[in-house]
């Protein structure tokens, strides 16, 4: 092997897409950080933090939070086959990739999908969620409250009682919405929910935050079946986390580092401020995409605040204004499955949720489309001004 | 939540465990580099890099050869729940705890795990493998190369031919051994064989080399189930690393961005070169430790270079011993299972296998033994003597 390799050295991109999202230097040089042993007393230390920060940033008391040492859709796995036994009917809700990922997990864990669909782009109608649980025995119900592919927020409230009512577990999936909107799972009711900490969470990839509330352990508790993943076994996992340290596997020591100080700049933010940082920085986004006579991909009260569909213009190639801004180190996502070519993501997360980053993409768009031949005006001023009211 | 955190700011610790190994300042530095989205074109070719580097230290030409998005425990499921289908037996070979993990997966999956034992601290005999392979219907023969828990090597030579002769594929467990002893996927007739980052490769922990050859992608090819994990399915993760860049799960990229640099320094000094430093750091040791008059729990050509297990002599107690070295940032292993409080788990892998290291480490070893009562001479001297030669 005579072919010799350089130091990789990566420029600073300004990331607003799907995630990754900007990683805040203090991040970056946590990761940097001498490596400890996974038992070492002073990195058990780290993880209690890690799992107080979690329980904050869930919103929850639950004593299992504990971050999955695999990326987020290694979440929705272990979310999912914890609970699940061959034959169990499980309600899922699809409108984009993040909800059919789960039902081909709950397939190949030997569930029955009872599958609630809406339009790519549309939320779940909640009373389509409650006939489905009403007409089958439902083991949980299992759903994307802020679904990646499309940019729709699922609203959350009622959807545990109607859950509980049919004797099902409620499972969420807030990759793309933990610590970017209100999660809350305890208020909420629910059981299980899981998130990767590349969204608003604002580390690296690489971990899958994910917390189970009592009902739900009781469930695993009384299954007849050792849960099919090893690596995922909760029950295993949480005797690492908790108090007895028995060794399981070794976690991702750099990793949980980075967790550990993304979760620290987010409770030295506060919770509600970042929740309206988002909002507010979402707001603007919107104004500005608006006022360059472009459109929004979602409906307004479906919108999250973390991740702006935008409807590409008729005429306008996808894949060209993206190079642009990429030529100018600004990563903005593209659409997916029926949506490729026709929405824009762009993703305002974690520390990329910020005025300067509307302004840029916004004024990077405005270039791009008149180079392609779109000529529209700015909407930096029309997002400037959400700022000053 | 009204507690502070304050920075996290770990000691400098030298890891002589089993694992985390010493992280080289390169790959730290690497890891605090700016992120890129996981389909950006300058990541992809950081995908590629690490993709060839990582099949010059498989020493193979497989082109599937990837790190599973997870620790080496992932590594091993992949490995197994890609072949297995229910019913499907594999001989699996168990003499410490990572023989035991195999055959929880192995059940997990639904398949019939054909045992295969030896007393922990021993290799097994090839002659019970041929027989068992014989008297069954194998899938798989699967065994630890380098058994973590108890500094056990496993001699692979002519496993491969008994294996396929059986029409069984023979997957190897090399976390331990994977750039510390020569593996030899190729050579050796391996058909998947995985790893974890954190040992000889001199990664922090996190990733999961692997790589399936083209008679285990057949195998994969006429299963009539969908692997029954999503995440850790290859067919899938293939698609990403592959020419066809499909999306799957977002890789974690800073972890990337270490193994790439902790590969890039194998390359530097060469995998021969590396093999022979383990070898004589691991001679030194041992010279040292019988100098001090305390004896290898392993016998001589069935022990890891990079780990070494010492028996606790009589009478001394396991853990204040290793206390008394994390004091001094020096962390040792204990032993496991039946292991425990018998023998110490002495790592020497990647950049913590060096002359400076064995005598730091006979030198704590000697002071601490002396403080707990048992008087012996220093090993250093003999430990020099054998670099002298």
């Amino acid at each position: 092997m005579n072919k010799s390799y350089e130091r990789f050295q990566p420029p600073k991109r300004v990331l607003l897409g799907p995630g990754p999202s900007p990683v805040d230097d203090r991040v970056l040089s946590a990761m940097a950080a001498p490596v400890l042993g996974h038992l070492d007393p002073l990195f058990l230390q780290c993880m209690d933090d890690v799992q107080a920060l979690l329980r904050y940033v869930f919103e929850t008391e639950n004593r299992v939070t504990v971050p999955i040492s695999a990326t987020g859709s290694a979440g929705m796995e272990a979310a999912l086959v914890n609970i699940i036994e061959p034959g169990d009917e499980v309600v899922v809700c699809i409108n984009g990739v993040f909800g059919e990922r789960m039902r081909d997990i709950i397939e190949r864990a030997g569930g029955t999908p009872i599958v609630v669909e809406a339009k790519w782009g549309e939320a779940i109608d909640p009373r389509k969620i409650e006939s489905a649980l009403k007409s089958s025995k439902p083991r949980a119900l299992s759903l994307v409250h802020a679904e990646t592919s499309t940019g729709v927020l699922q609203d959350l409230s009622g959807l545990g009682e109607m859950a509980h009512e049919c004797g099902a577990l409620l499972i969420v999936d807030a990759v793309t919405s933990l610590a970017g909107h209100p999660v809350g799972v305890d208020r909420n009711g629910i059981d299980i929910c899981y998130s990767g900490t590349q969204k608003c969470i604002g580390a690296p990839p690489g971990l899958s935050p994910i917390t189970f509330n009592e009902r739900a352990l009781d469930r695993i508790r009384s299954r007849k079946s050792k849960v099919q993943s090893w690596y995922l076994d909760i029950t295993m996992v949480e005797r690492y986390w908790g108090d007895d340290r028995t060794y399981h596997h070794t976690a991702p020591i750099s990793m949980n580092y980075a967790l550990r100080e993304a979760l620290r700049l987010i409770h030295e933010e506060g919770l509600e401020a970042r929740w309206a940082r988002h909002e507010l920085n979402h707001r603007a986004l919107v104004a500005g995409v608006e006022a360059m006579g472009m459109s929004m991909a979602v409906a307004p009260e479906q919108r999250l605040w973390s991740l702006n569909a935008v409807s590409v213009p008729e005429g306008v190639d996808d894949a060209k204004v993206r190079g642009r801004l990429l030529e100018e180190n600004i990563e903005i996502g593209g659409g997916l499955g029926p949506l490729k070519g026709r929405i824009w993501r762009i993703g305002l997360m974690g520390s990329g949720s910020t005025r300067e980053n509307v302004r840029l993409v916004l004024d990077a768009l405005h270039r791009a489309l008149n180079a392609e031949g779109f000529e529209c005006p700015t909407g930096v001023e029309a997002a400037e001004a959400v700022y000053e009211n």
